[in-house]
């Protein structure tokens, strides 16, 4: 995922993001019960059960997740592995006999990482673990062999700014592993996001970050990064946490460290790709539409199960275990597979733009793409009265801890923003991310890092929220 | 460290060592407080708090491991790398003031890594993490292109041994994350060790085992393997847990994995190296020695900051304490800085040897080889009465948390394994160790995984007990 600067290409959003992440929005007061409150824990207590013991009883989800992980790999914008994994799982929505299974085509960014590496010249030969960041330029054909400059902050590299032309920046901010997970990010990732431009601007000739990640083991953590149309785009790349304190140490000691990076990085035509888009079509009301989903897209590095692989099928199967309890709310319940999540947003953009007509007819657009660890609950962006109404829905899943609603004090999940922006109520599958940036757009993010109970966890929640809200007599309010 | 098969090359110990770890060997029951007790908690309460004062106030040892892993990087036997920070070590003892400081040579195995790779062929391409095991052979120069037989133990090859001929064999042995770190780590190294050649006898051509690590993030971890001089000698390797448990289920999914494995490793000549020695002579009897050490070489990746860079270093800052505070035991307290800990233990062979004729007169050897966190107390390998004698001594460390003395259950520590075989009471500092496998062998022991507050408690604990066993009036028992 890379919500926490929810549009990507809007820097607007992007800078005041760290200020809106540190801001504690307050929840709203626990709204007192309405009238009809026992109707929803009496009503959709029995359909809750069924949909959270198949749940908790049929792995198919995690298992073909490890299918899909193992089979195809990673699956970045532009990629064979991506549209290969996106006609294999549109092949298995079919044999599940879900309705109107169909790829609707957008095109994508196509990014191609090339080779790439980062050796230590001086004071002695190193080869440093990196990265390139996801948009980098290449460097010119025989590298860039420049003394580092080590920064903490963006506050440093200007004091210091005298001292970065011609140099290799290094921005070693590190990851607050004191504060929330996602607020911790939310700081750290700017480096990523705006350091490259930032440093192009006092004359650096590429640009380094320590990479985003709350625990390391000299596994490098890539991500997008965005130019400021206004300076010279250098080449950019993230090190392992290990390897950017090293150089500190070294320059912290008077010692001058010298690298040289090599990149091929590429950024080729636009290339077709598809969102993923199956439906249960609603028994009484189906242009009225829940949409619950992940993205099928990932890094190129490990395999892009926890992101988000995982959340990608823990929402396929939510709306799969309807089809098979029988359980055909009043509204369709559409689940959307986005593409292009990670580098672009051009699944979400897409959607939006493919139903602008029908968004006055989305009820509710709800993603998971926070890894399927155990889940705690829904964020959501919308009224008071929708998170009261949300709320009392999630008193259903007290009984598997999963039944925490609150409002979204950290911005939609990437791939719902532009329909939460349209007016739509949006949510986002809270769980416990304690583990999150360990793996996050690094090699690690493999299938062993899945949890076969938590994410069946995952999926009754997903489940037991898109089928209630479907089914209710009156929309989730706006 | 690679204790718990204290014999490197003593296969017979090898081979009953998972035994002996899972066995366990009683404590001796709390020895009654003999006549003489309070006398080493009054007589060495002063001693000993300045010793803890000063640990903990003096950070020299911290930044030196800094300073020597940052400078020469890490330290294999043969490496220019380790002679020269072992030429620094000496020159920085020399500033210290310590007596009789020395490199005392002897010869080396020097095994060279060189290029390796592994790639997954079918049933898609993907490059695997990997690093082959210390003092493995070298594939042919177009590499090994076999299928991959993977399972789970030793048991499991000799049932699917008709099926190993000409595959490459994969122990996927998982580390037990519920038992204790080191007993959990002599059973899975076992694979390691033994791995090659078991495989070989079965007719594979190559062995890879899953790495014997307590957490994994895609950071393969090496270590010594050792040949059985009856079969043929195979290449090796240890793939992350991540690559390996992926190999395992495509197995399990019915699919033929092929792998590429290609290695350049080759072993060179013997090649001299130093074990570092001084001293701070005794005013009473200098010839009785209190040893008290770590091991200066480590793998070829990483920075062997925690093995065992921290724990002879902490070793080191020991000694250097007493001399700054003035107290000079009635014994000799001699720091010892084996060379060759990891593959192959000449450092400490060489160590018995030379004084062979000295070691009636060894009165205590310390190892500190399990990582510089947070200090726990002593493991004795020695009588009932050394244990009952070294827990008063450990009394006066229990303001630090360091003071719990029992006797040893795992084996000595590797570099006085040797010693203790001739008789010497020996001892090995246990720590926090619940972290040690997750870096131990691999890229990310570096030092950043270093805290300054827990090596300082280290060398408290080291200072405290190598002194005052240095001092008592009598030689702690036999």
């Amino acid at each position: 995922m890379t919500h926490r600067y929810p549009r990507l290409l809007d820097l607007r959003v992007i800078l005041v993001f760290a200020g809106l992440c540190a801001a504690a929005i307050p929840a709203p007061a626990q709204t007192p019960a309405p009238a009809g409150d026992q109707s929803i824990a009496v009503r959709y207590r029995d359909a809750a059960d069924r949909l959270i013991g198949a749940a908790l009883a049929d792995s198919t989800a995690y298992r073909r997740l490890g299918v899909m992980v193992d089979t195809f790999g990673n699956r970045l914008s532009g990629s064979v592995s991506l549209e290969r994994a996106i006609d294999w799982v549109l092949a298995q929505m079919r044999t599940d006999g879900l309705e109107g299974v169909r790829g609707e085509p957008v095109m994508v960014p196509h990014w191609v990482r090339g080779r790439e590496s980062a050796e230590l010249i001086r004071p002695r030969s190193y080869s440093l673990h990196l990265l390139g960041l996801g948009g980098s330029v290449a460097t010119p054909a025989g590298g860039i062999t420049a003394p580092v400059l080590v920064v903490g902050s963006f506050d440093e590299l200007t004091r210091r700014a005298a001292k970065a032309k011609g140099k290799i920046v290094l921005f070693d901010f590190p990851f607050d592993t004191t504060a929330s997970p996602f607020a911790a990010y939310g700081q750290a990732v700017q480096y990523r996001v705006r350091g490259p431009s930032a440093a192009a601007r006092v004359g650096a000739k590429a640009l380094l970050i320590r990479s985003v990640a709350s625990r390391s083991m000299q596994s490098p953590h890539t991500g997008v990064t965005i130019y400021d149309s206004t300076v010279a785009r250098i080449p950019a790349a993230a090190l392992s946490v290990e390897d950017a304190e090293l150089l500190h140490r070294l320059q912290d000691r008077g010692e001058t460290a010298v690298v040289r990076l090599a990149m091929e990085a590429s950024t080729l035509p636009d290339a077709p790709s598809r969102n993923v888009v199956a439906e249960l079509r609603g028994s009484e009301r189906p242009d009225e539409v829940v949409v619950v989903g992940g993205h099928i897209d990932s890094w190129d590095v490990g395999q892009g199960a926890m992101d988000d692989g995982g959340g990608a099928f823990a929402a396929w199967q939510a709306v799969r275990l309807m089809k098979q309890l029988g359980l055909r709310p009043r509204r369709t319940v559409r689940v959307v597979l986005w593409t292009n999540e990670e580098n672009g947003g051009r699944g979400n953009l897409g959607y939006r733009d493919r139903y602008a007509a029908d968004l006055e007819r989305h009820v509710l657009a709800i993603e998971s793409d926070n890894g399927v660890f155990a889940p705690l609950g829904f964020g959501v962006s919308g009224s008071d009265s929708a998170v009261a109404l949300a709320s009392q829905i999630g008193g259903l899943l007290a009984g598997i801890k999963a039944g925490v609603v609150e409002r979204e004090t950290q911005g939609s999940e990437a791939d719902v923003e532009p329909l939460v922006d349209r007016g739509v109520p949006g949510m986002g599958l809270k769980v416990d991310a304690s583990r999150y940036f360990w793996y996050h757009h690094s090699a690690a993010d493999t299938f062993d890092k899945i949890d076969a109970g938590d994410m069946a966890r995952c999926v009754a929640a997903l489940a037991v929220m898109a089928y209630v809200v479907a089914d209710l007599p009156e929309p989730l309010p706006r």
